[in-house]
């Protein structure tokens, strides 16, 4: 009860702060990003003694098997360049254009009466996040920049960091035009569910990398495939699939499922695995691709190397149905034959998650084919799916990466976090009435002219 | 069990058609359109017979007091220039621009690899509306055009008539490249409940008028407000909110609430107040507006006019609280004094429902304020609420008009039925992998380069 009459509160507030900030210019939100960095600065050594209380806890944690290490180290904010990275990070987005006030349509609907299309802030962002406490101030940048106003959970490792971080933020803010109220921070999952409940102040969630909230804003689910087409280039297999199965096997733009074209059984499929099974990669394969590797032909392929062979017996083993469906999220890859390219379309678009596809292929039509027909955020030709990702795709820095249909859809960056309103302005002597428009004598007619025109003129 | 498995038959098929349709491209499209017109006309006797048959059940549905004249109306497809309006709909969705195709980002990421943004369909849509017949064929033309399956429901006044025109449109699908199953049709709400169970294979629902199923896709609560700035001219003031009260009550973007500055009321306000009762508008006034009315002092306004006088006890009544939440959809008006503009645009964000929302203004710094502040699909300074249409916007055609707050936000066309995906292509020597990026020595750089183009390249 008294947790979500505090949500209730929190929720109103960030509304309130939303509303308040629609008058503030886009050069004082920038100039708030700067007031955020100097501030980041000043409190350098309280924000990093918060996180080293943070991470001697989460060591106990780890120790007493109650927290994996992996996660132990992403609360680390001491280390290497997280802390310069996270700096550079809010001056990076203040150098971002301003996505708001960007007119995307306009046309004169009469003399004298124009209609505009212009991007504006969605309002108040619920933003969900595990553990890496910068990612507090990258969605506090991201949200100042687009105008937003936001409240953020983190995970509860990094409380004491999160509000060192908060704190800091907070007093920049009071600096600025904008309210301190701004960016919000809240702790507990209970917390969390009596926020979503406020739909009538909060108007996006943002989750990233939680399972449980992923049906709120279909939050990256990424079963990936890999494709290797008939054409397929050997080396291109080999490097593609290596890097998009080992360079970061947690993250979700990496590959869960290889389609190998039948035709490359005994030839490029020998390869890819005698490279996978050095990297220490386990595969669940169907009855053709098994086949394969216990008893290669020899038609080319090169036979799986000594130092392999002994992995045929721990690496190896015959994929259920269900190893096609599951995000593995680790050194495993499912593997099936494939006799065709429209069946490979036809298994990604069923068993993906629709975040992002590649096309190993030296064919153009081919490309083209798996481009239109695979209907994903992202459709990769002779490029590994771990490219999947805002800052590699030059916006600098993203919120998460949606595999939701419409709004957003694969990385989300500034231009996800606006939405547009119509503006129309009749500058007539009597103002524009609908009545006088229509098909009678006398009547007027739409002139439906494009206006060429970035802003708003006024 | 039986409505629910038929359900997910017709949404598997919607969606198996939908695939299939990938790699049919926009000439053919369009050619499917004019098929259809052609095929309506060859079939105008058969389906205005049908037609007729939905009059008479009407008609005695009416007579017997469980349906309204105007809903009857509405069924008519054979009177005035609705069948010559319907087919020509076709023809003018034909000649717009594909949506699908356009490139709205793309970059270079480096030497040889480039991204692109490139729109496409969003899948299988579900449309639900009521009354009007011809609606199927609309639809059915937006969908076609932007590449969308598409399963339609009607009123079921209407089922005659919906039976004849999906039999039209399936007989011309059948001579093209699309699947006849592209646009299916259903009838009962039995149907379309068990069918929006079905969200593995449909990807947008679109409610077109029913409150229902508001919250589906936000579609259009129509709570507009007019607000009559200091500074606003007379005539225009007059004209606008006449037209957004009378031009069509039932209308979504009919006017619900006017709100009066307080510096009006001896003025401006009499002058309007005069017109709307003499055009039957019952008005629901605050203390401020109704003294006004019974009292008028003569600073320069107009009294009210003899015939209107006794309308004063007839259609003049005090507002309940209730009256600024409600959506009258008739000759109603809620009215109430602010003392600012800010208050105006405070009252417009609480209580209207972000469809479409006026100022009447002779001030730009006035008018420049309220579009910023006001938080609503449509805003517009001294034009009345009733342009906020798919047709006046100049969008040729419209599916309906969403209040929602991303993606599709205002009166929805071709564009609002395109969602977009990346594309990654790769033309390097081996390819590109993620590993071969970063900050040490011998890594590559991301270039970031803009492409100028709209349209793949490929």
């Amino acid at each position: 009860m008294s947790t979500s009459a505090s949500a209730e509160a929190i929720a109103q507030i960030a509304k309130a702060a939303f509303e308040t900030s629609q008058l503030v210019n886009s050069a004082d939100r920038t100039r708030a990003l700067h007031e955020i960095r100097k501030e980041l600065e000043a409190n350098k050594v309280s924000i990093l003694r918060a996180n080293g209380e943070d991470m001697t806890n989460a060591e106990a944690e780890a120790v007493a098997g109650r927290l994996s290490s992996s996660l132990v180290n992403r609360l680390d904010l001491r280390t290497g360049e997280k802390w310069d990275t996270m700096l550079q990070g809010v001056t990076d987005i203040a150098a971002l254009q301003d996505p708001t006030g960007v007119v995307s349509y306009a046309r004169e609907l009469h003399n004298d009466l124009e209609l505009y299309r212009v991007s504006c802030p969605i309002g108040v962002l619920l933003v969900i996040f595990e553990a890496r406490p910068e990612v507090i101030v990258n969605i506090a940048a991201l949200a100042l920049k687009s105008g937003n106003a936001a409240i953020l959970k983190g995970g509860k490792e990094s409380a004491r960091t999160t509000a060192e971080l908060t704190r800091t933020i907070q007093t920049a803010l009071a600096r600025t035009a904008l309210p301190g109220t701004f960016i919000q921070t809240v702790e507990t999952r209970a917390e969390v569910a009596a926020l979503l409940a406020q739909d009538r102040y909060i108007d996006l969630v943002i989750p990233r990398g939680s399972n449980e909230l992923d049906s709120v804003m279909g939050h990256a689910d990424g079963l990936c495939t890999i494709y290797l087409d008939e054409s397929a280039d050997r080396d291109k297999a080999r490097r593609l699939v290596v890097d998009a199965k080992t360079d970061y096997p947690a993250g979700c733009n990496a590959v869960e499922t290889l389609l190998v074209h039948e035709s490359l059984l005994q030839t490029i499929w020998l390869d890819v695995a005698n490279a996978l099974l050095a990297a220490n990669v386990k595969l669940l394969c169907d009855e053709p691709t098994i086949a394969a590797l216990i008893s290669p032909a020899s038609h080319g392929g090169s036979p799986l190397t000594t130092t392999v062979i002994p992995k045929l017996t721990t690496h190896v083993s015959p994929a259920t149905p269900k190893a096609y469906d599951t995000e593995h999220l680790s050194l495993t890859l499912a593997v099936r034959a494939v006799p065709s390219l429209a069946v490979a379309i036809a298994h990604i678009n069923e068993h993906g998650s629709h975040h992002t596809d590649c096309i190993v292929t030296e064919s153009a039509a081919a490309g083209s084919t798996f481009v239109r027909g695979v209907d994903s955020a992202g459709v990769f030709i002779n490029a590994s799916t771990r490219f999947a990702d805002g800052f590699r795709y030059g916006f600098g820095a993203e919120v998460g990466i949606s595999t939701g249909r419409i709004h957003a859809r694969g990385p989300v960056g500034l231009e996800g976090l606006v939405t547009y309103k119509y503006v129309l302005r009749s500058k007539g002597e009597e103002g524009h009435i609908v009545g006088e428009f229509g098909r009678g004598p006398g009547k007027k007619q739409y002139t439906h002219q494009p206006i060429q025109r970035n802003e708003l003129p006024f």
